[in-house]
């Protein structure tokens, strides 16, 4: 049994990759919910959405994000209204681009959320309905938000993280992250059996800080990862100093990480006992293994699923 | 200052007419609601948008309703889990169908009232979207819905009206009609005075039983309507004994009342000095008449714009 912590665009590839090589039935993902938000009135959870859409086959390959082949009339119709919202009003907003094929996703969810179903019930019936074999798994069913402070106009300012990530387009210095309801919050009702009783954790190539860090965050989470390490690999999000997408290295930079293998073999030596990093970084194992964590190099850039692929059968190799 | 008591098509059709007429400024719509559902979480209101789409030039010609130029992406997206939503659950439910550019309406709408919008607020709003220049109010602020006893494989049961409308395509008997929530209703905050002040009211030929019928119905609206009816003139929907559009003429029969001009005469005989029935049903005027009725015969269907137009003449020459 293989147990993934998973992101967004990264870890979707990983996944790709590693349910060409191992049976679905085998792999249980479980996924940042702390980008999530509600907009519309409609409850949205993009990095579930992505590797969903992802592992399906339907993911919009332009925009990495929503559904191949979308269609944007109601986005489009919606602008409308949002010149006749009162000041203050969050309705017709559309900064937030929704596809009309990926509403469909938000409706279903939102409708059986109301009805008292939990995101977990929800993640898996979706997951069903896309035809995926994987165990997908919310972090937690409770609400947990990801906060940002950002520096705007020269001002600090908390926002919410979409607002920052698409709002902002992840383009102002990030001063501060917290995870607003983590305090109460569970683990989804899986959670930490899949961690404790996996052969194999993988914590897939994802921002450390902002999709990584909410599931680590959610009490009891930690703990979990930290007992049982010893077959915990990590997978670098930051290849020679860079993020290959999003604002990883520049947010792990602002909030006084290095960005570099280095840094994340920092933030990851209490939870996995190796870490996979990129040809390119070969010349910081030594630095990387000096933080307590062994160093594998591999080509770890997954343009297509070949490469994805390739990388699974690596980390497979590992344990 | 014109009032106009509306239902969904027909009075959308004779609107325009008017507002050919007249200026905007001076006409206000009451619309029925009691037709408002709930679906996938949306706040969805037929005869408020029907008559909004249709006066601004944007209605489905082919369907005579949501709007022209549709895409249909999000319900066809949505079919994907219709089939895994769990028994009992109305998520993913793909009978009513709502257009992708529809669908920006009902999230304005929803979200609007989740912030503390009324009804009557959120209409206004909607209509100045489409620039609209008439007053829009739904008849009430509070929820009144219209409940329809059918009888289906030989057993009454009692349904939502879309559940027996758009579900059933009204092709089933009509029993009994009640509004849920109308002892607690209010009439919307400027409904009793658009009634009472106006110069001219108007019955439109809508649906006298599911249209006409919970304006009426509403706590104080019977009694604004009977004290001014001097000034009041209807329109039938019942035309040589046949519904123009619907089940006004079976839903009429079922109940109790005759499926003609004399049983919609009898029906507005409270709130109504003048009935206009059409050319067709000159012989029925002394049978009308005697209901305590003027009877002034006119041509009342309207194929497009201009016949609306004419009819629209037609009624504000009675007063």
């Amino acid at each position: 049994m293989i147990t993934c912590l998973a992101g967004g665009v990264g870890a979707a590839r990983f996944l790709t990759g590693l349910l060409r090589v191992v049976d679905a039935s085998e792999v249980t993902a479980i996924v940042n919910t702390g980008d999530d938000l509600t907009l519309h009135g409609l409850r949205i959870c993009p990095d579930l959405d992505t590797v969903t859409y992802t592992l399906a086959g339907a993911i919009n390959p332009e925009l990495g994000w929503g559904l191949a082949g979308e269609t944007w009339s109601a986005m489009d119709a919606l602008a409308r209204y949002e010149t006749v919202a009162p000041a203050g009003s969050s309705a017709g907003l559309t900064w937030f681009r929704l596809g009309d094929r990926d509403l469909a996703t938000h409706l279903y969810r939102t409708r059986r959320l109301d009805e008292g179903a939990t995101a977990t019930q929800v993640a898996a019936e979706i997951a069903q309905a896309w035809g995926l074999g994987l165990r997908m798994l919310p972090m937690s069913d409770d609400p947990i938000e990801t906060r940002v402070t950002i520096v705007e106009a020269g001002r600090e300012v908390e926002v919410g993280f979409q607002e920052y990530f698409v709002g902002r387009r992840h383009e102002v210095e990030v001063r501060a992250v917290r995870w607003a309801g983590i305090t109460a919050a569970r683990p989804g009702p899986d959670v930490v059996a899949a961690i404790t009783g996996a052969d194999l954790v993988v914590i897939c190539p994802s921002n450390p800080i902002v999709s990584i860090g909410p599931i680590r965050a959610v009490p009891g989470v930690e703990a979990a990862l930290a007992a049982r390490r010893s077959t915990t690999v990590a997978v670098s999000p930051i290849v020679a100093g860079a993020a290959i997408k999003g604002p990883a290295d520049r947010m792990m930079a602002s909030l006084g990480h290095e960005s570099s293998v280095v840094g994340v073999a920092r933030l990851y030596a209490g939870v996995a006992t190796t870490l996979v990093v990129d040809d390119a970084d070969a010349a910081s194992e030594a630095a990387v293994e000096h933080e307590g964590v062994r160093c594998v190099t591999a080509p770890t850039v997954m343009h297509g699923p070949a490469e994805a692929e390739a990388l699974a059968k690596t980390v497979l190799g590992l344990v």
